[in-house]
């Protein structure tokens, strides 16, 4: 498995916007080649702390997705003025090692 | 959901250690209460970079296990050679915001 890791910082107060903004994604990568899920966590202690997590079978299914019209459309649909607020702090790449339990 | 994510830092060369330490872990966490998984992430860039994620039903199910005998037990099982090498970079509490797709 193979795991993408994107660390978004946002003023505190944007932070509900940017939630509501992933829960009414358009969905278009749920039916990309490879994907497993994507969850969006929230820091306990800093609300404006949140990672979003993708899971996908291998790197090679995520890099196919990176390059699909349907990422560049998903990330075309985020309003500007919250585009402007989002700070990508860090992306971290990872292979699940190991699912030790399930 | 609530996730558990703990940042740890080995040498390279004890990665795969540490991933086979992993491998044959007691499996006391996975019948707690609230357990949902557990998995352990290795960064593609640096072998030495490892994420344990484990995630739950709430908040109240993982402070009850970090206070049980099974955690006791299990942290108590790791080599002391290889305990000495591991170090906890960083130690992240999240609430999953949203399952957006799985």
């Amino acid at each position: 498995m193979y795991v993408s890791v994107s660390r978004l910082r946002v003023p505190a107060n944007a932070s509900e916007e940017l939630i509501a903004a992933f829960r009414r994604r358009a969905h278009l990568v749920d039916d990309a080649y490879g994907f497993v899920d994507l969850q969006v966590w929230r820091s306990d202690r800093d609300a404006g702390d949140i990672l979003m997590v993708s899971r996908w079978h291998d790197r090679e299914a995520f890099k196919a997705y990176m390059r699909s019209a349907e990422h560049r459309i998903s990330h075309e649909r985020i309003d500007p003025q919250l585009q402007a607020l989002i700070k990508l702090e860090a992306l971290e790449h990872l292979h699940t090692y190991d699912v030790v339990a399930e």
